[in-house]
């Protein structure tokens, strides 16, 4: 199954479910007001969900055709968005770059950071360039999206709290890192406003290419309509999503609509390319002693998507465009 | 005015006005269902719950008698919880007792964290005890809860965004925090669920005590019903709210019902006393090399209040016990 949120003047949108084809959704409403909605009374509410979907899927009924510009984040705001870094070539490249160690515990100890929830951006919607110095960058992630997570919850028992998955662009201003990331208290001015895909998917869409918490598919990322990463989500995922949910349960327990993103996906073979412009630069630096690609500048377009085996584009294409602003 | 969310089995709870002694209620869902619900509408909704108040007040309706043990946080969920550090006292101290140096921005530059928001304490909730190792402690702060920020608002525009105000009890694992920090991406694991006050009070209840995006009142801290801090929230907070808005909205935008916090309230007169106990060992190891004040323990009590000129309990108190869990 697989949802999406319809901007129709409400803050929270309107929930539909899509059709296999992507093309048509069809209002759920009559299930859930909001996919909020949906997640707080999931048990409740996910068989009729995939009724509604069978329906459309068989052609009973025609739905309304699928405007990517009408969507709104599947959440247009969570209660939580937790950003791992979970792929750790990209920690170690983007700390090499600015001067940082990666800290000793890498491998064992999840990094993790609490990101801003209340203002997420839509697929197809604009990235503000606020100031070109502060290094406007995308992030190309994947994420799960949980229902209710006990505090104390193990990797072993996460799998059950993973309602869906979903990518994003986690949009980072990376001039402005070191001097926030230097005071101690984690990100906050240099993490502006995270955009999401189109459809949130329930796991079992994914088939065998959802497994241990990892999704094995290839993220496929343009800037400008050039192919710059075409990354594999699967094995360097060094933290999957279980283990994930155990380290944030730790102390503390989500509610549903809890978003947790795996960080920015990057593969040790260079030929994969990139999600994140940072890691390109590291490269630069490291090879040459000087980072000669820029950051996005007005009137850039940047896509994220991911298809599966028979080519379906499983979330839909986050398709953003670069604006002053 | 003066609002609350009672527990009645659902994630929000519901909405009630309290009355002008504290000893009662009168519910609200005839004009917002939650308080979310009337942050959202707040222009449609604020001259109807001030109504609804105004005939509490008058004895035209006699409400429910006001349970504290009923009351949910105002908000049990939120869609952000940012929290300050603007008493630059407790920044000192703090650093210096885990050894590290306060940012050389200090005075400049205020220092927040985002924290979890999707499950947030109770004002009589218990506090769960994990592990004496990691060295729970409170911190005793005063909060605004946001209207809608638009990103770029400066200071002198952020008083209008100001829609209520309330205490916090940002619980904290002491031990945690170094390590990490070390890490790099801010707190997570070591800051639990933050307890809230029983109410959220608009500002012009405060009369004069609401200045210049300050609170002028004292906290008064109990541990174990020993007055531990009487603490002036006014003068010694450097950044204002005003000040802390405009810093988080450099890049971001903010949605309604967001809850923005000043940090420990700390005062340099030691005669004040402390509202976390971090600072108390700070200080002793200064004075004599050693902490020797304990972390919280199971069976402890906590209290936060404070009281206007009248001798009013403003927001109500947070009144919380340590059990093991």
């Amino acid at each position: 199954m697989r949802l999406a949120t319809v901007r129709d003047g409400s803050r929270d949108g309107r929930l539909v479910v899509v059709r296999r084809d992507g093309d048509a959704v069809l209002d759920a409403r009559s299930v859930a007001r909001t996919l909020q909605d949906a997640l707080d009374r999931w048990d409740a509410c996910a068989a009729s969900l995939r009724a509604l979907a069978a329906t459309l899927d068989a052609g009973d009924v025609d739905g309304e055709p699928l405007d990517p510009d009408q969507l709104l984040s599947p959440l247009p705001r969570a209660y939580e968005w937790i950003d791992g870094s979970a792929y750790l070539n990209h920690v170690r490249l983007v700390r090499k770059a600015r001067g940082a160690e990666p800290p000793p515990t890498l491998e064992t100890d999840p990094l993790v950071y609490q990101g801003g929830s209340g203002v997420l951006l839509a697929p197809t919607e604009d990235i503000p360039l606020q100031d070109p110095a502060w290094g406007l960058d995308l992030e190309g992630e994947v994420c799960c999206i949980l229902g209710d997570v006990p505090r104390g919850t193990r990797a072993s028992e996460a799998a059950r709290c993973v309602r869906l998955l979903c990518l994003a662009n986690d949009v980072t201003l990376r001039s402005l890192v070191p001097a926030e990331l230097a005071k101690g208290f984690g990100f906050f001015q240099s993490k502006p406003a995270t955009a999401f895909s189109p459809f949130a998917v329930t796991p079992d869409e994914l088939g065998p290419a959802w497994r241990d918490g990892r999704v094995l598919l290839r993220l496929t990322v343009r800037w400008n309509g050039k192919v710059v990463g075409d990354l594999d989500a699967g094995p360097e995922m060094h933290f999957s999503f279980l283990d994930l949910v155990q380290h944030v349960a730790k102390t503390r327990a989500f509610t549903a609509g809890t978003i947790l993103g795996s960080g920015t996906i990057s593969n040790a073979d260079r030929a994969r390319g990139w999600s994140c412009i940072a890691e390109q630069r590291a490269l630069e630096l490291i090879d040459h002693g000087e980072a000669t690609t820029r950051f996005l500048a007005a009137g850039d377009t940047v896509e994220l998507e991911m298809r599966d085996g028979a080519g379906r584009n499983v979330f839909g294409t986050i398709a953003q465009r670069v604006v002053p602003g």
